[in-house]
């Protein structure tokens, strides 16, 4: 209780230290205490207003679930990028009728078609501090699993209040190290449609050999629509259902983004690390990243190799491929940068200065001394049972995954809801439905084999000792089994499952226990064996992550005071919440080369001089011969001599901001924001304002490619966009 | 003679139009003219001391006949490009002992080699206009070939007269397209010695692809020392010949180099056509150069087919290889850039409005019009023969070129000198001599017959009307030989032949014309069956020439007049002749990719990332670790966090100016010009400075290399660099 409150005095204090260098995502809640640097910066709204997350702009600022997107018109229409509406389209999409690489424009609203399974909108409606609900004096007291279990507990007790009124969706977010918990409540918007994108060579223009880079040119928007029943709630897709009314939408800038202009990205990033220990820095670049990278590369040759000249299969794994490009290029870059920074030596350094001060007094010392030590510790534990399972991880076949996960549920659905593990109520249902409805999209069963038998050789070649010997009973795989036995077995898998059908899926999500351990399926007979030991694993992990949540958060109670001390700031890392962070337009003085510096904007020129007609640079002949014949309407920029595609901005976003409405001064959207530069994604650990460079597509690209080749003018009008007739 | 007055009379007022736009290749008289411009530019100097040839810094800049260069401290160490000396590193290159990739460094005078045959350090003198001797009074009443015949003569008389002063080189100079003369008189150095040129992976790392190209990291400089009698005066090689003495040389600069400094460039450019007619701009862009890129192309083809495996070979041809591919690049960068301007819709509106001008009034129309009219229909006949004798120009064998200029020789020295053709003289035949001794060094018979077979099939492809008929009689070629029936005669000559044999060919410079005529040698046979032919050629193509001399003439005088009338000013085309143009360090707002600008340094990190460890990007290791370990010595630039290895400037320069004297505003030595960008050499034809900029290698890098790296301690010491101990 007394550590949020502390934290909470920091805030203002804290803020504005930091305000000068663009870094921060900040909760809407801190803005106004950096009132004056936005103002500075350039902001002409009141930063009080960007605080109400039920007032504009802020209301028009919705989550996809891993990207970010906005209203952009009162009917309901929602801006984000190509990239994050990438698997509705592929799921619209057939080798007959590519929309991929068509691209999609719905004529009219009866023309527009279901996004993937699953998809979801969610406007947030309420963030409210619940630290002291979460972790309240019982659960304080309380220490590893049973403290997890409380705090589990609580959290669901508040998410099932929360969730009392229909059509919302809660959650309670970590923030600080599991310092601090929020619960967040958003409304879920479950019918949401594809209404535009830009074909594949604008969309992804560039595709995985631009991705991360700069110069870049890549028309990364699309658009979906929310959907709500005749009577404004949250429903499922019918044909009855009618476009929402958002009570905000944002509106397009009239004026024209400059560099050195203010600008500002809404979303919700998800995941920084800038509070890491030294040996969580080391553990993730010294060992997790470099095996992910090794891992993520084989994925995708085998992947390649088995969708070879099948179309279909490579269009069912084409946002798998993209995603396992995107993170491989995304761990790559910062492997490369950390290998040029004295990051772990700053930490070291900062960790012991953090140490030296916990021991100075009695008081610190009775405060931080036993956690700090202790936190290294359980880290340490922790780290080696993650490399211990490595292979492991990897090995297990898909399928078995999908069984695992309907087993438990099952055996959750034994109990009274209140009592399920959390992820396995009532509530989450759907999500299961979506997911098992979906798979067919991205699955097939050769691909599935050929990663069976490359993930499995790698498991098998260990020796004995160091496998999972309830894993190899299960699946049946035995020590110095040869390949044509493993090839044998896999076969045998798929030969025998019911789980490539929707109808056997489907029936799974109603079923008891008993009809698991009674079916002849081989991923559902291993997932009742390996059930016991799952339990036990998981009670052994939960007995550790309680003893870190401890541990951790005192940690980070610590350095917060020390900071304070020495008159810093802490910042919450991002954690998939609502933040807003601010910069400008800024080109950077150092290039990709020595001897070259990136320019603010690019150009249309850029996309002729980088098409080649095929492959990742297939920019389509429409768009050439706009180019050409500088058709640049109302779009063109003096001073560029062309219009403007993409911009940088010395804005601090990372994964899961894709998509986020990029806003000048007056709040008025000047672009999406879709990317970081490759130099500057190991910002998510070690933020420098020399290097990092957010990448958006300026929407004045996005109205170009929309009004002058694409011919989507109605959606310019429905944006109110004046110069699209 | 009123010409050449009324264009003196124009100098003052025109200079000074020009000189905010950082182009002009001055003639160092002009300076003064533009005294404020320099002032305002930063040049801490008096301009009129640039002015004077023999004095403080002109009397240290020098030639070396296509590349330009500097003496660098008392003892005749002269500073040049690498790319300069590499014929000569070659030539002391032998398989066992590859100079090219190892650099060379003499450790002490004695230990320097002589630089390959024919290598001349030229010292500007004296330079005077001398347009009243050479169209004086009676040639001016000539036309065609008479016209020549007197020019001709002029000049033979100036240079002979000129040359009474032992030990020098003069020539005659044409200016504003033979509407001027002057007269050259220099110092010519024969005995030039190679004192040090860095490994190739310094000297020209980044190679071809690096070639014309931005970020830049090539360590373009090398050394010559000057040798004399020990008397001072000209003299071939000899062992007690001393170094010679320059009235001056150039410092180094002490204070750092930084963008924005004022920065000029002494030396030789070769040549420009900035005043050149429509139909030439059309002809050059539309025909020749295209022909020219994929003539160079298919040699360097051939080239390295018949070199493959014969590191002999390979380094006999090295020279011409990388001047092919110079030029290749260098006029495909022309081609790109034509493509991308209106520079021929420009150059037709700019000679309408001359024409225009030509005929609006009496006086006018009297003195221009029908040359105006004349020289575009002259023009069109030069080019028409051009292009008929294109294959033909591009089938001679080397050898058969060699024969022809020997037995021309001959002929001519049956006349007193007094009467023979320019380039036949006595004062010709120590070039005579040197091509004939150094052609071992540059040529293999397999390489040889591989060109013939390539250039001579093409030739004859071409219908019998269109081939040349002496030529083909004169070779053997027949209609419709097959390629086997080519091929063997290629052999036969090649077999035949004693052109190969460095004694036949010495003692042909000897032989009287009966002696060619005696011969079987086919390649003499040939040169004297073509003899006749040829001088009938060369009769007609004087004709022409005479002609033309006289409409340009006239062309030019009405283009400055008009210009002139409109308050617009003219300088000189290069021509080879020493020149001064100054500029600014700079950066560039758009680099060669859309969303990229240029800074105006590289740094030592570029090295580093280009190094591959082979071929073009071959750093030596020792370079590589001193950078590695930060071994910046006294040549670091705080701002750089590294040692500056190249920098782009607004310099006007041409080839020629390769090896030019850089100097900041104090006339110190900061570097020495090596290339353009690629974008900016179509300012040969159209000066953009946008886009021009000159790339030069900043002296800091060469120091550096020199003292850090290659241990020339002793060469920094006679330069004077403090830090070099």
């Amino acid at each position: 209780m007394k550590k949020s409150l502390l934290l909470l005095a920091l805030f203002p204090a804290l803020a504005s230290t930091y305000a000068a260098a663009d870094e921060g995502m900040w909760m809407p809640q801190q803005l106004p205490a950096i009132a004056a640097e936005l103002k500075a910066a350039g902001l002409e709204l009141d930063p009080n207003d960007l605080t109400e997350l039920t007032e504009f702009p802020m209301g028009a600022v919705v989550s996809l679930g891993g990207c970010s997107a906005s209203f952009v018109s009162p009917q309901g229409l929602v801006a984000t990028n190509h990239h994050c509406v990438y698997n509705s389209i592929a799921y619209n999409s057939t080798p007959e009728n590519d929309l991929l690489a068509k691209g999609f424009l719905a004529a009219t609203m009866a023309d527009e078609v279901s996004a993937s399974p699953g998809s979801r909108i969610y406007v947030t409606k309420a963030v409210d501090n619940v630290t002291a609900n979460i972790i309240d004096e019982k659960t304080d007291a309380l220490s590893g699993k049973a403290r997890v279990d409380a705090i589990e507990n609580n959290q669901k007790a508040l998410v099932a209040e929360c969730e009392q009124d229909e059509g919302h969706r809660c959650s309670v977010a970590a923030y600080y190290g599991s310092l601090e918990y929020y619960l967040i409540k958003q409304l879920e918007i479950k019918d949401v449609r594809l209404v535009h994108a830009p074909a594949e060579g604008v969309g992804k223009f560039g595709g995985d050999t631009d991705n991360w880079m700069w110069p870049r040119h890549t028309g990364d928007y699309s658009f979906y629509r929310a959907y709500v029943s005749p009577e404004g709630k949250s429903a499922d897709f019918h044909e009855d259902n009618v476009p929402y009314t958002p009570d905000f939408h944002l509106k397009l800038a009239a004026e024209p983004l400059e560099e050195g202009d203010f600008v500002m990205a809404l979303g919700y990033p998800g995941r920084t690390n800038r509070h890491r220990l030294p040996s969580e820095v080391s553990n993730t670049f010294e060992w997790s990243y470099p095996n992910t990278v090794s891992h993520y590369a084989a994925t995708l040759a085998v992947i390649a190799d088995a969708t070879q000249d099948n179309k279909d299969a490579q269009l069912k794994y084409a946002s798998r491929v993209a995603g396992l490009n995107n993170y491989l290029k995304n761990r790559q870059g910062m492997l490369d940068s950390y290998g040029q920074t004295d990051l772990l030596e700053r930490k070291n350094a900062e960790h012991t200065a953090l140490k030296a001060w916990a021991t100075s007094t009695q008081a610190n010392r009775d405060a931080y001394a036993a956690d700090l030590e202790a936190i290294e510790t359980l880290l340490q534990q922790q780290q080696a049972q993650a490399r211990a399972d490595y292979l492991l991880d990897n090995a297990r076949p898909r399928l078995l995954g999908t069984a695992r996960a309907l087993y438990r549920l099952a055996q959750e659905q034994t109990k009274p809801d209140a009592e399920r593990k959390a992820g396995y109520q009532q509530r989450d249902l759907p999500r299961f439905k979506s997911y098992v409805t979906g798979l067919d999209r991205t699955f097939a069963v050769e691909v599935e084999k050929a990663l069976d038998l490359h993930n499995l050789t790698n498991y098998l070649a260990q020796p004995k000792a160091q496998r999972d010997a309830d894993f190899d009973q299960a699946l049946g795989l035995t020590d110095g089994m040869t390949k044509v036995e493993l090839v044998a077995l896999i076969n045998s898998w798929y030969d025998n499952t019911g789980l490539t059908d929707l109808a056997t899926r489907t029936a799974l999500l109603d079923s008891a226990p008993g009809q698991f351990a009674d079916s002849n399926d081989p991923f559902l007979q291993a997932a009742v064996a390996l059930y016991p030991g799952d339990r036990a694993q998981e009670a052994a992990d939960e007995e550790l992550a309680g003893k870190i949540q401890q541990a951790y958060a005192s940690y980070m109670r610590a350095k917060i005071a020390f900071m304070q001390s020495k008159g810093q700031a802490v910042y919450p890392d991002a954690n998939s919440t609502l933040r807003v962070t601010y910069g400008n337009v800024a080109g950077r003085g150092h290039g990709t080369h020595d001897g070259t510096a990136w320019t603010a904007f690019t150009t249309l020129r850029g996309i002729t001089q980088k098409a080649t007609g095929e492959g990742e640079f297939n920019a389509p002949q429409a768009q050439l011969d706009a180019i050409a014949a500088k058709n640049y309407g109302p779009y063109g920029v003096a001073a560029l001599n062309s219009v403007p595609v993409n911009f940088l901005a010395t804005l601090d976003i990372t994964g899961g901001n894709s998509g986020s409405a990029v806003l000048n001064g007056r709040g008025e959207l000047v672009g999406l924001a879709f990317d970081g530069t490759l130099d500057s994604i190991i910002s998510d650990w070690d933020f420098n304002l020399d290097n990092t460079r957010s990448i958006q597509v300026d929407s004045r690209f996005m109205l170009w490619q929309m009004q002058m080749v694409d011919g989507a003018h109605h959606l310019l009008e429905e944006m109110g966009v004046a110069q699209a007739n």
